[in-house]
């Protein structure tokens, strides 16, 4: 059986700098903390837990003096503040994409505009994002939404990092079709278009697809979305533990992909399982 | 047979403010010109001409104290500011909507944007637009325009007042697909696309079209080919004597339409003729 790992599966530039950024601070020692999950990976934030990293939901909860972490998808604008006033040791490891659309946010609410938000607005990325407008901002994931919306002289559009270009597309158009301005800034990390992208060819190779990553990623949830339409035998998990080895009966090729919060540590044990339960049917 | 005159024939907004500015200004008397015609009508320009006015080309050609009007599709920024030099009494018979896009493009580039105008680069409304232009300036009508462009950080676009809303969607789309930030004005005039729309419905509903216009009009131009698509038999005409009698054989119907640039006078001259061709004929 040939086992196939996508090129680009497991950790984007963002998660990569903010895991760095986690571990060296749990090496520090002394009281971290992290704003939520760093990133959407459970056995990452189970491991920093184990070296005394707790994951917190609120400011309040922080003892004066700790360090406090700011996870990848960033944290609202108040929560931030709150850290600063509680003079907390802040390790600011949002990424810098995102970063990016909380900075520009806030300039088109300072400069009259009203922002509007392509992605989804229970994401954690998102509510970070919307929380920088100082007037009024509206999340929208269709051009439909758009129609909805009230009449806007200046319109400001940033999306969040992982919609795909198709969706910003659309819901610019929207905004143009109303007549007055768009004020665009193309947001979108190229990093989950090139992954699906990928995904997709690799699944139309293979007999069987392995998705690896967290239940609550939403970019590993569509990978799998992704392999299913086009290979039923999709399987979408977060540990190597959770590997049936029936999946592979008559198999001669497996794909496996993981999404960008999904750490190699665990992308290199899932593929040591498939390699074993492959030896273990040839002996 | 029956003659069904479009609803949105003939003048626009813009042209019908142009042409009673231009008229008040002959009515007054003095010496009067135009810079190039002032709207895309040869038959308005000779009217014109027949009081006194002069369609010129160049500043330099009208006597100091004299009084210059400005066409509709607007002038270059070196052109207004000579007239204004030459002590010229000035008639700004700009469409507004044109003097809007030019307005936006010299707000682009003094905040630093490459400006992208969506249009057709030899038609004096952009090349207008593109006088405003302190800095960069490209004239495109494709997305593929778009991709053989320099590097640009900041993109600012703005269309000829007649473009059709898809051609800037997918110039807009190209631009975000650079990435970066873009800045887009809505410039287009709805009246164009009001105007071809009923001209479709009503060629798919007679037998025979006529559209009027200047063989130098652009918008009138596409007219005549959206009929011509529908409907063989349509004529694009100027006035009513170049008008056959054959054309209307075996006729039940007849549609007829004008571009933006057509006086009423002319569209009247037209369907009156039809109908006494019709009287001969049952004559």
């Amino acid at each position: 059986m040939e086992v196939i790992l996508a090129k680009h599966a497991g950790f984007c530039f963002g998660v990569k700098r903010a895991t760095h950024l986690a571990f060296d601070a749990a090496d520090k020692g002394g009281d971290t903390y992290t704003l939520g999950p760093i990133i959407h990976s459970p056995q990452v934030v189970q491991r920093l837990e184990e070296m005394g990293v707790k994951s917190v939901e609120d400011v309040a909860e922080i003892k004066n003096g700790s360090t406090v972490i700011i996870r990848s998808h960033g944290v609202a604008a108040e929560e931030l503040e709150a850290a600063v006033r509680a003079n907390l040791e802040i390790v600011d490891a949002t990424c810098p994409f995102v970063k990016k659309a909380q900075e520009h946010v806030a300039t088109l609410s300072k400069e009259g505009y009203d922002v509007v938000v392509v992605g989804d607005a229970v994401h954690p990325e998102v509510q970070g994002i919307v929380s920088y407008a100082t007037g009024r901002v509206y999340v929208v994931s269709s051009g439909k939404d758009v129609e909805r919306l009230p009449r806007m002289a200046k319109m400001g559009v940033v999306a969040q990092t992982t919609q795909s270009f198709e969706h910003l597309n659309e819901v610019v158009a929207a905004c143009l079709a109303r007549g007055g301005e768009t004020r665009v800034y193309n947001t979108i990390c190229d990093a989950t278009a090139v992954r699906q992208e990928e995904t997709k060819k690799l699944a139309g190779e293979v007999d069987c697809m392995i998705v690896i990553g967290g239940f609550n990623s939403a970019n590993t949830k569509r990978l799998a979305q992704i392999c299913r339409e086009l290979l039923p035998r999709t399987h979408h998990i977060e540990t190597a533990g959770q590997i049936d080895p029936a999946w592979f009966e008559g198999v001669q090729r497996v794909g496996v992909t993981a999404g960008a919060s999904t750490p190699k540590w665990l992308i290199d044990e899932v593929t040591e399982r498939i390699s074993a339960i492959d030896k273990d049917k040839i002996g």
